[in-house]
Formats: structure tokens, sequence, C-alpha cells
């Protein structure tokens, strides 16, 4: 792989792709979308055929990239995101005068983006990582998933396509393939200004300190997972076991437990555990054995499963039968909280649809998991308001070990939206400050400059008196439109 | 030192300080303003004796800290900081309804704090880094500089003060003394989150390597100073030489050049550059010689500086004289844009008031010059407006290698405020996407989290239905107050 012209031609575009309008990039996004949807036809079935996902689930995943797409498009087309701030001069502020300050945001440079295994769409080429660089003025580098080569290779002749109907250069979308020393390649070089990825801790932790380690350091946005923790407690549970199991259950099998929120892990009273465990073995009675992603993934996760199995500590509800591999069978089983809190493998996700049911004796020992629990993308807390209201200080530690805190329902499907975090403290993410769904995902991709001074006519549009594109600005710290 | 108790008490004060509201941490602030300035006459002189900088400068940033410490209580008064953004439930929406997901940002836990050595006050124990951390709802732990420990001490007395006054746990703020271990092993505790640092660039990237070394990897906030080049352009130097003169030579010499935006090189053109040069001479005739902060500043400065002095390429204009060891006299000398392109040595931030003189023979050498710069916390462009009108894609390369790019006057005298940007790509500081300096320093301490479905009573004022705090909230995309 010829890797320096690859970056060459990402730095040229972007010195003219940062200057465009956020009108101009919006109508290149949406364009993106639209032709991923006329080929709808085309892309569905390979991305089927390689990833074992069923067709009405890439259906959903497509048009999940396509409103994502739009969402990001419409953004930069209001404009607002950029956070442009103006301290007007003070000629005659004594003691010393005020120079006019003007501030926003501005794109980073060329992003290496990695695809992610479980999403063939909406975490992949055109997914949510490169979509939001894309918004922010970013090109982006792609590092295809080897897992889904096909599927990756039609979706990034779209954005070409996309990109040539807007007459923009082809350096704005790089498309790789290649293995771990291409990604290697490619967070090392001196162009790249940062890396997305969504995938394993082990993949994350070794982009993270590659780029570390360079004469540059850059940010790795890494996304690597966690078991998603759900704490039921007494009051909710005996009222509501059965919808609480299937919800559990649903969320648990979803997409063969191949999800980043699946849940992991679920805190249950001591009392209620049996009867609890009966009604989830019941309602995965009703869900039908389906593949794995690929062959080494179905393979990590009867790995993982064996290794559990050796430890003393485990009450095995239900066995993963590793007799049709690919067939990621769901497993669970039970550990007392006191054998839990002994040893960090019980918090090591099980990529697949496994789960551990922790068994506490009293509510008032749920603060010391609190206090041991690594971060996590999401926490789940199923309680009565009246179980709540006497928790504010374990909720309060809960709030610090995750990016998403949820009261109902499960924490699977992750809402693309304005409010929407999915990051969390480390180990969950290597940068707890962002979100790689919603709208704030584009802040990844950008950096605040003040320009001082500047006269009117170099000034952005966003900075301009006047404020031609009636945008949200703050000025003299008001906010204003 | 016992390192593990003073996280202890951090951690218990950061799960209770959290949950202030807006205006008790605001209240909290202005305390410390109003002791700081009530014992200013204390303050002062030991300042001025620890740092060899003259009482009117040092009463001076005395105002600057307090200045400072009064944006930040008005800022978490008011409230709306926390980026509070709410995508209300939709229960009827097809195929699947919305949940009800509100996010905003939350302190992100214990901050270790370093004090920098060039300013004791608005740098250092209630400086920018203390304050904005403090803000955000964050702990401090802070490590004194040991080049004014005295000042270090008193101020922070003025900060437990303001605590006890406001009835607020100590642990929300402890003042550390010690070397280089002690710096460490705060940053290595598993407790702290975050690590903001001003100072040199091997002190930055030890902070930052050992952080990134940890099992929990944290993110530090290390401003590494730059040499902040001037670029003057033709017309404008003809047009305005004694101005600019004056201009860069008092930028040069403030603070006997121990500023992080010391204007360190000056880009001139050939047929003007003896001119200039016997102008910046007669001025600094004007300009007394004056102490650096101590001793090891200042063996470093003429250590630097003797290093340049056997490059073959420099022309030396003004030459140090190192005899009396503390005045740091300012020291200039030419070299020609070739042989300034061959050595990254060139663009070393030599701390004191030494500068470059880059002679280039043609507007269009300067492109090359952009291309090859460093990350810089400034640039500045003197350029008659028509000079500038034909240099668009030379202004939009400079972009990519400042946090903020100046038009008029120096780059020294950061103006803290909305629209600063005091930060800039690597290696002007390990973290391009933040400030040091103005409100948006606050965003480094805080995190976003999303709460889902979380029950009324238990939602955070600023995520509450109607709006309490009559904040600024983005519903359903859109801000409202």
């Amino acid at each position: 792989m010829q890797i320096d012209p690859i970056f060459q031609v990402a730095q040229e575009a972007f010195l003219f792709y940062k200057t465009l309008s956020g009108k101009e990039k919006g109508d290149f996004l949406d364009k993106i979308a639209d032709i991923l949807e006329s080929q709808r036809a085309e892309i569905v079935p390979l991305a089927v055929r390689e990833s074992n996902l069923p067709e009405g689930r890439i259906n959903g995943e497509l048009g999940r990239t396509t409103g994502q797409i739009r969402l990001f498009a419409n953004l930069v087309k209001e404009g607002s995101w950029v956070e442009a701030t103006i301290d007007p001069a003070l000629p005659d502020r004594s003691p010393l005068p005020r120079a006019d300050i003007r501030r926003f945001l501005t794109p980073i440079g060329p992003v290496v983006v990695f695809g992610a295994s479980n999403f063939p769409l909406a975490f992949s080429t055109a997914g949510g990582d490169t979509i939001s660089a894309l918004a922010a003025g970013c090109p982006v580098i792609y590092k295809a998933h080897p897992a889904h080569p096909e599927t990756s290779r039609k979706v990034a002749e779209c954005i070409h396509q996309a990109l040539s109907a807007s007459n923009l250069p082809a350096g704005i979308f790089t498309h790789v393939e290649g293995g771990i020393a291409e990604g290697q390649a490619l967070v090392q070089h001196p162009v790249a200004k940062a890396v997305a990825f969504t995938g394993s801790h082990g993949g994350g932790m070794s982009l993270f300190q590659l780029a570390n380690q360079r004469e540059e350091p850059i940010p790795v946005y890494a996304e690597m997972g966690s078991v998603n923790p759900i704490f039921c407690f007494p009051n909710k549970l005996s009222n509501e076991m059965g919808a609480l199991a299937k919800a559990f259950v649903g969320s648990l099998t979803l997409g063969v437990g191949q999800f980043c929120t699946n849940p992991g892990l679920l805190f249950v009273p001591a009392n209620q555990a049996k009867a609890f465990e009966s009604v989830l073995i019941e309602e995965l009675k009703g869900i039908p054995a389906a593949p794995m992603l690929h062959s080494g993934i179905a393979q990590a996760y009867y790995d993982s499963i064996q290794h559990l199995e050796s430890q003393g500590e485990l009450r095995w509800i239900k066995v993963a039968d590793p007799k049709h591999l690919l067939n990621g069978s769901t497993a669970l089983a039970e550990i007392q909280v006191a054998d839990w809190l002994k040893d960090k493998l019980f918090q090591k996700e099980v990529f697949g649809s496994f789960a551990l049911v922790v068994v506490y004796q009293d509510v008032a020992e749920l603060s010391e998991v609190a206090r041991q629990l690594q971060g996590q993308l999401t926490i789940t807390v199923w309680a009565e308001t009246e179980e709540l209201q006497s928790q504010v200080s374990l909720i309060n530690l809960l709030e610090e070990k995750c990016g998403r805190l949820l009261f109902k329902g499960a924490p699977t499907g992750v809402e693309v939206g304005n409010a929407m975090q999915h990051g969390g403290p480390f180990p969950a993410t290597t940068a707890p400050n962002s979100t790689s769904v919603g709208v704030y995902a584009i802040k990844r991709f950008a950096r605040p400059i003040a320009l001082q001074d500047m006269p009117q006519d170099l000034l952005p549009d966003a900075l301009k008196d006047g404020n031609p594109l009636g945008i949200w600005r703050r000025i003299d710290g008001n906010l204003t439109k």
C-alpha cells in the first residue's frame, strides 16, 4: 500500500474542503444518503451475506445510516454547531483597549476511521464516525473492516459517486483495505490528525498507544464496548418480573448479543434470583439460535465462556452449546456479589449473548459494586420510584461510571439524536468527554481557533458582522441569532 | 507525602461538590476572589520577592486573577455552560417509540493542576486551571511550583478560608508541595481524572506519557509554549516600520520575555531587513535589563543562546550579555529563510527575550514556511489589506498551525474572555481542542452524560421540565430558554 500519496491528496483536499460552506457540505452528505438509498437493493444482500445478520436488521441499519447522514447534513446546513463566539473590540477600555476576538470551531484535518464488524453500515464505511468527520470538514481515510469487504467497497463507491456529483475532490474520502499493519501505518502517518475506532479493547488500546507515541500525538476516539450492568431493585422486580425478563432477554439476544450496549451483568436480589432465573430461561426458549458475524467472533465467544467455566465461583444456568460453533447460543451464569467483587475478570466483556446474574443480599452492597465498577457505556437501574428516592447516593456513584444512565427499558437501541451520549469513562472509551453517536459526535473532529482583528472580508461567514448565516452566536457572552 | 489520603478526601468531596448548584459554586468562587483582594497587601510582596517581577506587574496579575475567578463565577451562576440537551419521549413514534433522553455536562472528578513559574498568581494556585476545574465541579489537587512556595501557600490559605466560609469540605482543594517525583505520583494516582499543566515541553510531555501509561489513561491539558511567529509583509512594514518595531520590542521584552506567547520568530522581507533591524536595535535601547524569574531559567536562557551561537547560519544582531546572569538581556539573530527551513532547532522555544529575524526573498517562500511550521499558540500577520487579499491560501495554511491568528498588535497580552483561545496544535499543547484561558477552559473538566427516562425529581435542575434554572437548552434540536 502506497500510504504517502493517500495522505497527500487528503491534505490537499482538506485545505479546500474546510473552506466549503455548511450548505455545500450538507448537500454533499445528503447526496451520499440519496445514493445509498438508491442502491439499497444491491447493498443489503451484500451486507446480509457478509455479516450473517438478517435482511430486516440490515434494511433497518441502512435506514439508520441514511437517517444519521441527514441528521449531520441538517446540523451543518443550520451551522450553529461551530460555537461562534465574538468579543468585539473595546478601543476605549481602560487601562488597556480590547482587541476584536472571534472564535469558532474549525476542522482538525484528515481523520483515520476504522470500521466496526458488528454494524456493517451504521458504524462502518458511511457510518457515524465517517459522516461526523466529513460534516466537520475533515477528509476521511477509511480502513475497511475485513469482515465485510464487498459491502465496504460498495458503500465507498457510493461516497465517491456523491463526491463526483458534488464536484468535490476524490481525496475527501479514501477507502483502504488491509490488515493490522496497514491500520497501524495509517495511524502513524504524520498527516493524520485523529483516529476513530469502534471495536475490541485490545484493538482500541493498541491504536491509542500508537497514536500517543507519534512525534505529534493525536487523539484516538475508541469506543471499546462494556458490560452495561442492569441493577434490579426488589419491588420493581416483584411488580414487573415478566416484563423485565422480556426486556432483558430481548436486549441480551438482539443481534446475537453483538452490540456494544449488550447487557452482560444483571444484579438481582438473592430472594428473587431463583424465580427470576426461571422466567429468564422460559423467555430464552422463544429465541432461536442465530449465526454470529463470523467464525472468529464465534470462536472468541466460546473461548471466553470456556475460560469462565473454569471459575469455580460461577453456577451455570444455561450453557452455550459449542456444537454448532457459528450459532452464538445464549449462556447465563450466576455469581454471588461477594465473589463478583473479588475479580475484575467478571467485568470483562464477552462479546455475544452471555450475561452474569450477580446475586446480592442487600441493596446496601450495591454501593461497593458501584465503587468497583469500571467505566461503562451504559448503566440501567430498574427500580420503583420510592426505591430510587432512598438511593440518591448510589445513583450519584453510578453516574461516575457511565456515559448513559437508564431508568426504563434496556440499553440496546442507541437513539441517534441530539441528546444521545454514546461513550463513557475508560475502559468503555479512550475519550469520555466525547460521543460517537448523536450530533455532538462532530465536535471530536473540530478545534477552536480565535481570529484577532481579522479584516471582515477574510473572516469566515460564521464570524462576520451582521451574521450572514443567521446562526446562534455568543456575542459579549450573550447568545443571539 | 501521604498520597492516598489526599485523593480519598478529594474523591469524597467530589461526590458532594458535584451536586452543588451553579449559584453555590459561583458564590464560593467569588469568595475566593474577595479574600484574595482583601489580602492583596500580603500577597503582592511575596509574589514580587519570589518571581523578581515588578510590583506593578504583580498587582496587575492579581487583578487578572480575581477578574478571571469572577468570570467563571458568573459563568456557573448563569449555568448554560452545561449544554443541556433534551430529546423528549415520543411514545407514539413508529416503528419504535423514543425514550426521554436528557444530556448535560457533569464534572469528571478530582483534577491535578500544576502551577506555572511565570505567572505566580494567574496561572498558579488560584489561576485559570484551578478555577476552571473548581467551576466545573471538580476538586483540585494543586502541585505548587517550587519557584514561589510562599506565594502559593498564602493563596492556598485564601482558598481554604473561602471553603471554610462557604461551609464546604476542605478536600475540594489540596495544596501539595514537592518535586518531580511528587508531581508524577499525583498524576499516577487512580483517583485523578485529568491533569492541567503550563510549562516546558519536556515537563508537559513527561506528564502526558505518564498519564497515558496509567491503567486508566487520563487527559493531560498541557500548554507547553511556542515561538509565536510574526509575518511582516512589505507594504505594511514600509508604511509602519516604527510602530511595528515598537510593538515587536514591547512584546518581546514584556516580563523579560517570559510569556508563552512571546514572539520568537519575525519573518521580514530581505530588502527591508537591515533597516528594520536598525529600528529594532534603537527601540531595544530604551528597555532596561531586568531579572528573570529565577537563576535556573536564566541559566537555561543563556545555555540555549550559546547553543544557537554555535550554529553558523545565524548572524547575531544583538548578543545577550551573560555577565549578569540573572538579567535576561535581549538577544536577536538573523537567519535566511532557506537555512531556517533546514532545521527544526530554529523553531524551538528559547524561554526569554530572544528572537530570530528570518529573512525571506519573496512572499511566495512563506507558504513553505507555513507548511513546515510546528503548532503554535499564536501566529501574527502584519500586512496591509491589499496584501492580505492575495494571501488567502497562506492564511488558510497558517490557520492550521495555531490556536489564535492575529492581524494587529502583538501576541502577548492574552485577553481573558469568552472568545479567547489559548491553545493550539501540538507541540504548543497536548490537547488542541481545548483552551486554558477564557470561559471554554471549563469544558476540559466536564464530560457529557445522558439520563434516559430518569424520574423528574431525580433529574438535575438543568434538565428538569420547566427549566427552573432559566438556562439555554437545546430541546428537540432547538435552542430555547
